[in-house]
């Protein structure tokens, strides 16, 4: 064991222990070296990751750094779906895969899907996440899910008992046709004849058949469904804790508001004679702060705000604003919310749009538990994730990466080695634990 | 005297004098009768408008809706500077100052201007506004001050002691260049060499020289200069009041206001971990809107507000908002915008743009006085107008006609037939009783 590295987390002392990192040198040959790191938890439990024997984290990170060059756009990452760029990252990945070991195939829908099967089991488990990208994208959000499962099947150190499939999911992030979850909606048959409709000349073009789609849908006898993604929010970051269990994805209600005023030239009208949108529309947002201030848990946001005629001296006659309202409980989601509803008065509003909040497996998440340093923190997802599309069909259980500085959906989104080594180790030991 | 017709204004029962006109039956024609109208006000004082005798509000109201329809839109009425609609306009109102008795010439910059020669004097009395327009505007803005000053000299009784000139104005709303005014401007000197530059190429396309501009420079001894128009506002429709004496021009100060957040994901950042442009704007809004409402006669705007990335479930990550603070006392004004700029916390400012008060003149404005119902009140302009160029050179006055609704810069934009007729009456006084 002559290249044994030691990598130290402390909760409390995050600069320290990336400093003691940088002092080991250079890291390791994926190829080379079996690598074990300690992690020390805030509990001072040590946890060993004794089991990255092939594809380490270098490999991981670097191999999403190479999909993030495979791009529809110029001087960013951007790969809606099914796009050109979507062809030859589909090339790339399926021949990782099959360094792995697996057969692959696209499905009808464009998921790429690799299958290891296993000695003696029509039992299949799946790991995956999304292939797709928003437009001038970071490098880890989906893929990193994708390519962490691969190399989490090339470093199985024996057969398992059932087959594992990996899915690169064709679509999440809803860019092309503002219909997410394409990909992980057909693989449990929710994708409705209006959404085949929608994307059938895409499909065509990249020359997949719609009618196949039903095949895409899973038959097998599943065990479940496993999904790695970073964090996309400050949270973990922000406690200096590298991974989290995912109990939920949290529900939400979205709406528009609409306010009405009178638009009047800004020097003529005295204030007593005004009826000005944008300051009703202020003090809203300024209450709007103050309910989702009132409740752990809950998060509102005006994240969009449309000001006519949007003059710099005419007093604004209509303000629309988004509302978006997040608590993992049902109830107090649609309270919180007609809480904002009610402090606009008199405002317009579309129909709310309420997506309710979706466990993950109470059982799975256990067993995902299990091969987590002791003292990993449960949370709630903020963020929507094919898992949340699978996990009604499939028992299903997500692990967070950390996201630094909270940043996703930009070029700066990125992982620490670290964390990314330690997702490697509480994937194989979660992946030979299971049982069928 | 079988046409005469008795319309009464009352300060306070608008609707019963309303209704009261309309029992009258159709308009008198305006070359058929003379029109006496009496004017009761809060104090119960009667003034008489005796003085109407060729063309009255129908005649003045037609021309102005006539010249609306004048318009380099479609559907709409828009009159950029010296634009294909311009030329159409001129040629019609040349020939209403021709009918008045007036000769008449465009001057270097595209001023229409129409002069009646007295008897036996070099000096000259001014009237007028200007015949530009916003996109899809009203007809009266700016076109009523013009086509009443026409009015007025055809309805002369008696030749005056000195010239008159009525000078429809090229440009005052700064749409085509971003820079109001230009008409004014070279009426009293001040364009500068960047902004004949600027307009060269517009002045060649409409058959003008620009190396006439100087000519276009007031050189006669200038008794004064009047300007009627629309008050753009809602005060005077709210106290049920015909006109108004201007005493000033308001001056203001104009700037722009950034803050900065951190663009996040709505769904997994904390209320506790966000830094939210948005809210901040919104907290700042409306504190300008105490603090514009803490002082009299003092007006604050935000008018322009501009969200990024303006994404529903993205926390915002930059809010660019405009200001725009008014107040007659130029300290005042200075101290309210500071008390706005130091709520506005760590913001980011571009340099302020700051314009004074202008003064209309004492003088020539308690001559209009006099020829105004007792009790007319005086205000400030909230709004600029080509006064506003004129007064620092010439002894200037303004009139402001009631705006119904208190609307202006859109197609709603009117006048009420029985304002029309009494600025006709009071402008008559006026002009008759000035000597040289």
């Amino acid at each position: 064991m002559e290249d044994r590295r030691v990598h130290q987390y402390d909760v409390r002392h995050r600069h320290e222990s990336r400093d003691s990192r940088h002092n080991l040198g250079p890291p390791v040959g994926a190829q080379l070296a079996k690598l074990e790191v300690f992690s020390r938890f805030a509990n001072q439990d040590l946890f060993t990751i004794a089991d990255v024997t092939k594809l380490d984290s270098q490999t991981v990170i670097g191999r999403c750094r190479e999909l993030a060059s495979i791009s529809d756009m110029e001087g960013g990452t951007f790969r809606p779906f099914l796009s050109p760029a979507t062809k030859r990252c589909h090339d790339l990945v399926a021949r990782w895969m099959k360094e792995a070991g697996m057969s692959v195939r696209t499905d009808a829908v464009g998921n790429l899907r690799g299958l290891l099967t296993g000695p003696a089991s029509q039992r299949v488990f799946l790991m995956g996440s999304h292939l797709d990208t928003v437009r001038n994208a970071g490098a880890f959000d989906g893929i990193l899910g994708v390519i962490l499962a691969i190399a989490m099947v090339e470093n199985l150190h024996r057969p398992l008992p059932f087959d594992v499939e990996v899915i690169a999911f064709s679509e999440e992030e809803g860019v092309r046709f503002n219909l997410p979850f394409i990909g992980s909606r057909a693989l449990v048959g929710t994708l409705d004849q209006a959404a085949i409709n929608l994307i059938t000349p895409a499909l065509r073009d990249f020359g997949l058949d719609p009618a196949g789609i039903p095949d895409a849908k899973l038959t097998a006898p599943c065990l479940g469904y496993l999904e790695f993604h970073i964090e996309q929010g400050p949270v973990l970051d922000h406690a200096n804790e590298p991974v989290a269990l995912v109990e939920a994805i949290v529900g939400q209600i979205r709406a528009l508001a609409t306010f009405s005023g009178t638009a009047n030239h800004a020097g003529t009208t005295p204030m007593s004679l005004r009826q000005d949108a944008l300051t009703a529309a202020a003090r809203w947002i300024v209450q709007v702060e103050e309910i989702a201030r009132s409740a752990p848990c809950l998060v509102a946001t005006v994240g969009k705000l449309e000001v006519q005629p949007n003059i710099s001296n005419v007093i604004p006659a209509v303000v629309t604003a988004s509302l978006d309202v997040r608590h993992p409980d049902d109830l107090s989601r649609q309270q919180a919310f007609e809480r904002c509803r009610q402090a606009a008065g008199n405002a317009a509003w579309t129909n709310p749009v309420s997506v309710r909040t979706i466990p993950m497996d109470v059982d799975l998440t256990c067993k995902l538990e299990s091969a987590c340093p002791k003292g990993t923190r449960r949370m709630i997802s903020g963020a929507g994730h094919d898992a949340m599309i699978l996990a009604p069909h499939i028992p299903s259980a997500m692990l967070f990466l950390r996201s630094p500085g909270g940043v996703s959906h930009h070029p700066a989104e990125t992982v620490l080695p670290e964390d990314v080594d330690l997702a490697l180790s509480i994937g194989q030991r979660f992946l030979e634990s299971l049982t069928i």
